[in-house]
C-alpha cells in the first residue's frame, strides 16, 4: 500500500499544454464559440487531468463505499442499521439504483465494505477492506483513531490503484452508511464555521422533531471533540466516517494518478473536503455531479466554489448523481474528438 | 396526411392510471421515499405518456429541422445565411454536435430541410420535406401565409408519424436556421406580453450594437404584424419560421402517438409556444431539456411552467439539449423498471 504522504506528493497541476489544445480545438469546431457552455469547460478540465489533447474516457467505474456510523444508537437516521448491510448485498445483486444507472452509462460497480457493522459471508464481487465493523460514537468521543482515519484513506487509494491497473479513466464515488449525513453535516460545519443548524438536512426524510435531536447530536459531537479544521486528518478521525475517509482516499488516488473523479452528494462532498484539506489541489480534479436536495449539499459546494453538472433533486447517494455525471463528462468529451471542424465540414465561420 | 385539426382532437389526457402503478411502484424500490427526486417524477409522467406502468424507452430519436429566414438580411445574426445550408450537410455527415450527442445516447438524428435557402441535390440520409425557401422578411410583413403555416405544422405531424411506425419511444426536437433566435424571441414576446429587449439574446454571439439592431428589427416584426396571442397560427405565421411551425407539429404529433417528446433550447421552446397555444394539452407531454444561455429562454421556461432537466449554458441547438435529456429519461424509466423492490431485496423499512 502506498503511504498517504507519498500519494499527496504526487499530486500535480492540471497539463496547461493539454488543456491549451483542447481549448483550441472547441474553437475550431462547427459550432458557435462556446456554445455548448460547461461542456466545453469540461472537456478542457479532463483534457488536462489526463495530459491528453483529445482525452477519451472508456473506462468509468463507480466505487461505492459501505460503513456504519456509532451515532446511528442517538436516533439520527429513520433506517435501522442493518440497512447498510442489506443494501450493500442489493449492490452485488444488481437491484439497487446505483447498478441500474452504473449499467445506463457502462460503468462499472465496485462494492466495498470498508466499516460495515456485520460479518459478510465470502461474497463474490464485494470488496473486503474493513477498517473496523463500524465508527464509534462520535457524540461521546473520536469517531475513530487517527491510525483508522489514515487507514480508511490508504484503502481508498490503494483501490483505485487497482482499478486503475485494470483500466479507468474516470471514477465517481459513492457511498452507503445509514446515518452518514450527520458525519458529513459535522465535516461540513467543522470546516466551513456553518452553524449545524443550517447545514444539517433530513437525510432518507427525518420529521422536524428528528432533525432537531439530530441537530443537537451533531452539535454534540463538535464540542466533545474539538476538530480542527487545519488539520483534515483530525476532523476525519473525529467526526468522520470510514467510507467518507475511503472516497477522499479515492479522490486523492485518482488525482494522483490523473483521473477525473466525479464526486456524487453530500457525503462523497464531505469526503472531497477531507481530500481537499489535506491536498488543495486535488480541487482541479473534481467534477460535482449534482446538488443533492440534502440541505447541507448546496453550502458545500458553494465553501469548495464548485458548480454541480446536474440538478434532479437527488438524495440517494450510492454514486448515483455520480453515473448520470459520468456520461455527461463523456459525451463532452466526444465532442472534442469526434466533431468535424469548420474546415473538414466547409461550413463557413462568423463575420469578424 | 392527417390534418392539423384530427390530430388536435386527439391529443387526450395522460393515462392517470398507469401514472398512479409507477408512482405506487417508485414507492416499493430499495430507495428512502422520492430520494430520486425528479427522475421519479420524470418516469411517472413518461408512464402517463405512454400508457404503461414501467415504460421502455427503446426508441430514440431527434428531429432536426432546418429553415432559413428573411429577416436575416436586417443582419440580425453573426453568420451568413449558407451556414444552415453547410451545416444540413455536416449533420448528414455525422460530423455535427448533434451526430456526436445522439450517438452517445443511442438515438438516431432525422435531418429535415422544412425551408431552407437552397436546392439540396438529393442526399442520402436528408428529409426533403421544403415549405418554401426560406421565410419572408418579418419586419416588412408575414414570414408565410397561414397556408404555409399549417403546411409546416402538418409536416411535422407526418414525420412523427412515420417514425413512429419505424419504432419511437421518445423524440426530441432539434433546429438549424441562422437568425433563428430572432422569431423565436418575436413569437415569446408575442405570447407572454414580455418587453422584446427581455426576450432577445446574443443568439450565435453578436455584439452589443447588433443586439440592438436586433431587438428594433423584431420589435418592427411585432409592430407591423401584430400577431394575435390567442390565435397560435396566427403567431407562426407573421413572426414564426418553418422549422419552429415544423417542430411545433412533431410536439403536437408526438402527443397525439403518446411520446414523449423533449424540448431542445430556445427555439424548440418557440415551437413548444405554438404548439401549447393550439392545444393546452401537449404541455403534460413535454420534458423541457434544458436552460440555454440565450437570454430569453429561462423566460419561455417560466411562462410555460417547465422546469428544465439539466443547465450547462449550452446554446446550440440542433437538439443537443435534448440528446443529453433524452438519456436521463431513460435512466428514469430504468429506475422504474429495473431496481429491486425492498421485498425482492429484503432491505428493511423505515421506521414509520
Amino acid at each position: 500500500m502506498e503511504s498517504l504522504d507519498k500519494v499527496l506528493k504526487s499530486i500535480k497541476p492540471l497539463d496547461a499544454t493539454a488543456m491549451e489544445a483542447a481549448r483550441k480545438r472547441q474553437d475550431t469546431l462547427t459550432k458557435p464559440l462556446g456554445s455548448l457552455g460547461r461542456l466545453e469547460a469540461m472537456s478542457v478540465q479532463i483534457a488536462g487531468i489526463r495530459g491528453q489533447a483529445i482525452p477519451k474516457l472508456e473506462h468509468k467505474a463507480i466505487i461505492t463505499m459501505a460503513a456504519d456510523h456509532g451515532v446511528v444508537a442517538r436516533g439520527v437516521s429513520l433506517y435501522p442499521q442493518e440497512v447498510t448491510e442489506q443494501m450493500v448485498l442489493n449492490f452485488i445483486r444488481g437491484g439497487a439504483a446505483i447498478n441500474v444507472l452504473a449499467r445506463h452509462v457502462g460503468a462499472r460497480v465496485i462494492v466495498v465494505d470498508i466499516g460495515v457493522k456485520c460479518d459478510f459471508p465470502k461474497t463474490p464481487g464485494l470488496v473486503c477492506k474493513k477498517v473496523a465493523p463500524g465508527t464509534m460514537d462520535m457524540a461521546q468521543g473520536p469517531a475513530m483513531t487517527r491510525q483508522q482515519a489514515i487507514d480508511a484513506l490508504e484503502t481508498g487509494i490503494e483501490l483505485v490503484q487497482e482499478e486503475s491497473r485494470k483500466g479507468l479513466d474516470i471514477v465517481g464515488t459513492g457511498d452507503m452508511g445509514i446515518g452518514n449525513t450527520a458525519p458529513s453535516a459535522a465535516i461540513l460545519a467543522a470546516f466551513s464555521g456553518l452553524p449545524v443548524s443550517k447545514v444539517t438536512g433530513r437525510g432518507t426524510g427525518i420529521d422536524d422533531k428528528q432533525l432537531t435531536n439530530k441537530i443537537s447530536v451533531i452539535e454534540k459531537a463538535l464540542a466533545v471533540n474539538k476538530p480542527d479544521p487545519k488539520d483534515a486528518l483530525d476532523v476525519l478521525s473525529k467526526v468522520g466516517g470510514f467510507e467518507i475517509g475511503g472516497l477522499a482516499g479515492v479522490i486523492l488516488g485518482g488525482a494522483a494518478q490523473r483521473i477525473p473523479v466525479v464526486i456524487d452528494g453530500f457525503i462523497s462532498g464531505a469526503a472531497a473536503l477531507i481530500a481537499v484539506g489535506l491536498s488543495p489541489q486535488v480541487k482541479d480534479y473534481l467534477i460535482p455531479a449534482h446538488v443533492s436536495a440534502e440541505a447541507g449539499h448546496k453550502l458545500l459546494l458553494d465553501f469548495l466554489g464548485l458548480k454541480s453538472v446536474i440538478n434532479l433533486d437527488m438524495r440517494l447517494g450510492e454514486g448515483t448523481g455520480a453515473a448520470l455525471a459520468i456520461s455527461i463528462a463523456e459525451a463532452a468529451v466526444k465532442i472534442l474528438g469526434q466533431m468535424s471542424t469548420f474546415a473538414e465540414a466547409g461550413v463557413s465561420e462568423a463575420d469578424k
